[in-house]
């Protein structure tokens, strides 16, 4: 069995969707409900139809395309988000919209009408790039979990609330409650990897087997602000000498235990921050990432025993604290096994990884079974315009997805 | 010998002069040509005056008490500053001052007219708190370092000219190289020490052999800036990575070398300085001083060393750009025995350090022999309202001062 994919097509979507709120060269600048936002959902939504597909639009603007099942039961859906970073590029969440309608496309002229209904869909408002507060808007609608009034007081980056920037393309916030669904069975999102990982192994695709569980903590120390000539090394309490230490041991540390283990140190606050004075304080921020729980939380336990250790042993007050705690989100091994068997069918070269970025995947699983297809990014770049997957990945990303639909639909 | 001191009298002048400008309950703000400064400066005269001392103004404001000796020959001088940081406290510069008016007066009172001329002064701007480009201006005047025009163009943090400044006090820019001096043989300065090493080794004073070297270097590490979670450990040219192994290693290289080598990173910029992004770049600036010239230059040496070492194993672009070096500035020899001398003499326990900040000696050494006297200053703080040195510290250094003026002026 071997699904085809029409690679121009592919490429002729890609490139027209990419037009709207089209940036530089290669750029794509499309926030949640602007003009430019619009024009993408409504040319998606075109394309549904022209595939044959029925189109709804739930109450926070998610745009469903649904190839309706013989049987009954409930739906095995595909898709991704339409909005971007502030600019991004033209793949990182329009590719996995576009790979949702193009395998239920090709499924059905290839196939015909499923047993189980089939869904692609277009989500909004992943990135957080116009309301930096929302969590996955489009999908956690969708998993029930917007509040009632959250809308009306979020704000957005131009202090807009997120209720008037629903009113202005024609929905009520009144009745975000409605896109809830229950009759998910199964959501694959296919996306590209945003990091370098298929790249350095050669293989096109993967198949996700986890999103990684995410701590955010900010560590405050505390030293004595000093004059940087007159006083001596061994009598300073210097909160910049105990960063040091402690970035460099906290890199370690996840550097040596290895794949897919990752911790960062990418903000930093420092006062007074002047030249020639031995700082009194330094705060920053620790994002550590593990897919594994257990792994995650040994991690963690590591990272705080030396930070305390470092702290106390400088002479320095610390104090840690918890800004942001994501579990990790474990695909479903039956739908892992699934894609798999899907590319070696087909005979494409699929690794396993876990994603360390976040994705809506993590709310489907809310109320669906979930597992990812990854393609490979050049140079490992996302969130910037000069992101690019060759047509040759995309394709065979596209066949691994519809291969998976395939086998639970018909 | 023993040369007595007033402390009462010492107490008084240091109290009346923090009145002008007075900050809180014990910190000063007074920067130049300030009424706070007019004031302050005009006390001071009036106590020069109460001395038997003829009072001068040069044509940059610093103030001049002469007690004029026997014999020809150039001037013994001792002093320091009156402005003081933004606030500042009681002791830094002014006590410096007092204490030369305060020896000349008790030297005139015990032992008469001196052989050889003493002078007592009062420097203006030592601090850079008005205007942040000048280089120790009312000193840099004395020894002729003040360019035709730099009056008009430098400029205050309030955004007024030099020359604007010196004029609403009636001094005209114009005469600024009138100020020059040759006939001065001896400086010396008395300042509260701004560090902790008379308290932690218990000396009440010390003699300064040597004012530190001092270079800022501004270094640039470049990286590549990516995704905190899609980017494996193993892959990334994280510049906060390099910037953690380099501070640790700079830091640690002084502390090795002992007293009195510091370094010090007290300001760092990230770009973009955001949680979950691996910078791309990280600036920041190193301040590493030693008051011994050759080992000066070893420690630079074994600082860029590893700098480029650490950036070139972690794959990071490095540039080194120097933005200020000055050259360790010796005491006289001669000067730093006869101190000791008079310290034996008098019973007063006296340390021998090195000043580790800058002083206006730095510039009198250009037309004269110069030595220090340090006070003990309480948990080595200044620059700050909390600074503080006891009157029995204090009256200890001005019998050591006077004592060395003593045996070169009588």
């Amino acid at each position: 069995m071997r699904i085809e994919i029409d690679a121009s097509l592919v490429e002729r979507y890609i490139m027209e969707l990419g037009k709207f709120g089209a940036y530089g060269d290669t750029g794509v600048w499309r926030v949640v409900y602007s003009p430019e936002w619009t024009g993408a959902m409504d040319q998606y939504g075109a394309w549904c139809e022209e595939a044959g597909l029925t189109v709804k639009r739930d109450t926070v603007g998610n745009l469903w395309g649904v190839l309706k099942g013989s049987q009954p039961g409930k739906s095995i859906v595909s898709g991704s988000h339409i909005d971007t970073q502030r600019p991004g590029g033209r793949y990182d969440g329009a590719l996995g919209a576009l790979a949702g309608l193009i395998a239920l496309k090709a499924l059905k002229q290839q196939f015909g009408t499923p047993k189980r209904t089939l869904e692609a869909v277009a989500f909004c408002e992943e990135e957080s790039s116009r309301f930096p507060t929302t969590n996955f808007w489009g999908s956690s609608a969708i998993v029930g979990r917007i509040k009632p009034g959250v809308a009306e007081s979020m704000k957005g980056y131009a202090d807009e609330t997120m209720a008037d920037a629903m009113k202005s393309v024609g929905l009520d916030p009144a009745r975000i409650s409605e896109s809830k669904r229950d009759d998910i069975d199964t959501f694959l999102e296919l996306h590209v990897e945003q990091g370098p990982i298929l790249e350095h192994g050669d293989y096109p695709v993967a198949v996700v087997n986890a999103i990684t569980g995410i701590r955010h903590k900010k560590v405050t120390l505390k030293g004595v602000q000093n004059h940087a000539g007159a006083f001596p090394m061994d009598l300073r309490r210097d909160p910049m000498a105990g960063f040091a230490e402690i970035a460099s041991g906290l890199i370690d540390t996840a550097h040596r235990m290895g794949r897919p283990a990752v911790t960062t140190v990418g903000r930093i606050t420092v006062d007074p921050n002047f030249p020639s004075v031995v700082p009194g304080k330094v705060e920053f921020i620790v994002d550590a990432r593990h897919p594994i729980e257990s792994v995650r939380q040994e991690m963690y336990a590591k990272h705080d025993a030396f930070m305390k250790e470092v702290a106390a042993r400088r002479g320095l007050d610390i104090t840690i604290e918890q800004l942001l705690d994501h579990k990790a989100c474990p695909s479903d091994p039956a739908l892992v096994a699934l894609l798999h068997r899907a590319a070696e069918k087909q005979g494409i070269r699929a690794f396993t990884m876990a994603s360390g970025a976040g994705h809506d995947s993590q709310q489907m699983a809310a109320i669906s079974k979930v597992a990812m297809v990854f393609v490979r990014s050049k140079d490992g770049r996302s969130h910037t315009q000069e992101e690019f997957s060759s047509i040759e990945d995309i394709v065979e990303g596209i066949r691994v997805l519809a291969g998976g639909m395939h086998e639970l639909a018909y």
